[in-house]
């Protein structure tokens, strides 16, 4: 019987070869790097039965026919942010390739067909854009992107013509809805989570939203010797109880994430009152109803601070992305599947985004998380086992020649 | 009878002019721009029967014999920072010359010798270093400064070489302290002080005393989406507790000043939690006790900010400088001048240090402030009015008019 993690395993350990020379895998949209991956994956396809074409969009689509009509998806991004692992995206794609492969090997047959999805670009690294292909997919394909830069100075359109792809065919993909059965995305958790309860996998719950703001409080500079105390209008004192109230919300509310990632202050100088302190809040949260009150909240807190240490502000909201909630009866159907594998299946929200976030205006979606060890991705030392991972081709394809879509 | 005011403007404004292109002013020491400045200064001291001199520090100065024995000192420093005003230091400069002149036009003669100081570099913006001239005099001066390099690379050495001057002869300027009667220095507030108590003059308590330290709390960074609120080890929380303390701190307890004026943390980037937080902690009071008991205060509180969050802490004080207190019976002397002069007589501590800070070590020192406008310094539009100056020089002549050291 095939040793489906140590496949899953030797096959990421290949393709990780596929990356710009440094440390870990460097691995962006459109480049060498992602041709050479693509015949990897192509073998990956073929060995499963799957008949593999590329599309417009630059996904690499493995088909196998079923036996009745609609089509099931499963897959995952082939692009690695900088410097990054060998396992974030690229494992959807090897273990949805497996799972139907294991299908195969033991002889069972599906009521729908099968595509396996290569996404070409899910980590914006390349380009400020993402989620091309799934968003085609689903028909939410916005040409304007296409004119969009990379830091070389290549247009996306560019990028994609080089690549062999036709930019103009991208809104033509779009797929019937109606025979879109569901999608289903196994990626590694990039969290803690599975790890500290020792499962190696994990049903999602839903995929968290995301509100950003940029913060911007502005005060006066002065001496720091000759400007007493309460003549100042410190920028950085008023960041430092945003951060520190953001923080405190976040831990009160379960599943609630808030985090002050960037921070930048002016003049910046040891003898110096901070005049200008500039942030970003992130907020993340599967409650799209949390996520908002908790937005709201923060808003009217900043302008307390700021009101409190004499400080005027500027705060916007740059970024809003609703939560997906996974879809009830793949979640149950995929947690039998997990139990089947010996798993206790443990749920989880997913607090990043991942393609199924756009595969969700297609049709009903559910994620697999693997644990990862430290929980750690976006890192060359980024690690799932090849026994956690052969649990998850077990599980997809247990949850696959049993899913009867109502 | 001249309007002494109105002249030192006009002194001020023909020596702004002796300055590197840009905006405000620019003039560091052994430059050009600081070789037609101390021709600006040769005039004024001539002006006032002061006989001008260069000493190897590159202090010019100016003297006048007086009746007896003994030498009082006055003046500041003649460079500025990089786009700077046209009061800081040189200020100081202009009116002890026009005290002097004062004097001699209204004929009082003194029972000790004057020297009007300009001295080279108290901003230590050109070299890592600063003080030279009143450090010499005070017979504290460090020959090992005259390695260190400006940015173009050249020695203090030799940049006081090819301004005509002997580096090997600066440690022969060390004045007998038996014979120094004292120092005066008038100077902007550099703060609001007196401008808020509608005050044009005010009497120095003492210099503050300084310590900063070197604070960087280490986390873990992590996907803000992914790792959940309790699981972090986020750097930049700690540092958001400290810089609150700190302020709070320096708020409850009058003439302490604490000013977090640096803070850069990493990896800076919106969906990341900062596991690196570096940033400066400046404690100045006029009270040595006081301020070492603030840092040793927030030292302990950084240590359990860091372990409350799971952080590890890397605090080192990089700097230390005592107090100066100024001299009771030269503080006394100067209230009566500025009352004299129709002032309140204000006291306040200066939180800057200045050039009297190194001449503490050679004699009693005093120091006059001047109301500056919106009580900024530093910056191009730095000010003081002529009336208020003119108030300065009729101050510090009645002061040395009326000088007795005991």
């Amino acid at each position: 019987m095939t040793d489906w993690g140590a496949l899953a395993a030797e096959r990421l350990g290949r393709i990780a070869a596929c990356s710009e020379p440094g440390p870990g895998v460097t691995r962006l949209p459109f480049t060498p790097e992602h041709r050479a991956a693509l015949a990897e994956i192509r073998g990956w396809m073929e060995a499963a039965g799957l008949t593999p074409t590329l599309d417009a969009a630059g996904t690499l689509i493995g088909r196998r026919e079923g036996d009745g009509p609609g089509t099931f998806y499963m897959g995952s991004h082939q692009d690695s942010v900088r410097h990054g692992g060998a396992y974030d995206g690229i494992m959807g794609v090897a273990l949805a390739c497996l799972a139907v492969q294991n299908l195969a090997e033991t002889g069972r047959t599906l009521p729908f067909a099968v595509e396996v999805l290569a996404f070409a670009d899910e980590e914006g690294v390349r380009f400020p854009t993402a989620l091309i292909g799934p968003r085609a997919l689903a028909g939410r394909f916005d040409p304007d992107v296409l004119t969009l830069e990379d830091r070389a100075g290549t247009t996306l359109w560019t990028a994609m013509e080089c690549f062999d792809l036709d930019p103009d065919g991208i809104g033509a993909l779009a797929r019937d809805p109606e025979q879109a059965v569901g999608y289903l995305e196994a990626h590694i958790e990039q969290g803690p989570v599975l790890e500290q309860s020792g499962e190696a996998l994990g049903v999602v719950t839903a995929i968290c939203g995301i509100e950003r703001h940029a913060v911007a409080f502005y005060g006066e500079t002065g001496h720091a010797g000759t400007l007493p105390m309460k003549s100042r209008a410190d920028a950085l004192v008023g960041a430092a109880d945003l951060i520190s109230l953001a923080h405190h919300l976040g831990r009160e509310e379960a599943d609630l994430r808030v985090t002050v990632g960037q921070l930048d202050i002016a003049p910046n100088v040891v003898n110096a009152v901070p005049n200008e302190a500039r942030l970003t809040l992130e907020i993340r949260s599967p409650d799209d109803a949390q996520r908002e009150a908790a937005g709201q909240l923060l808003t009217r807190k900043a302008h307390e601070i700021a009101a409190r240490w004499g400080l005027s502000l500027d705060m916007r909201k740059t970024y809003r992305q609703t939560a997906q909630p996974c879809d009830p009866d793949m979640r149950s159907g995929l947690t039998d599947a997990v139990m089947a594998a010996g798993g206790a299946g443990v749920e989880l929200a997913s607090g990043a985004t991942h393609d199924a976030s756009a595969m969700a205006d297609l049709c009903p979606i559910a994620m697999l998380f693997l644990r990862c060890r430290g929980g750690v991705s976006h890192v060359p030392d980024e690690f799932a086992s090849p026994a956690d991972m052969g649990l998850a081709v077990e599980a997809m394809a247990h949850f696959l020649a049993n899913h009867r879509p109502t």
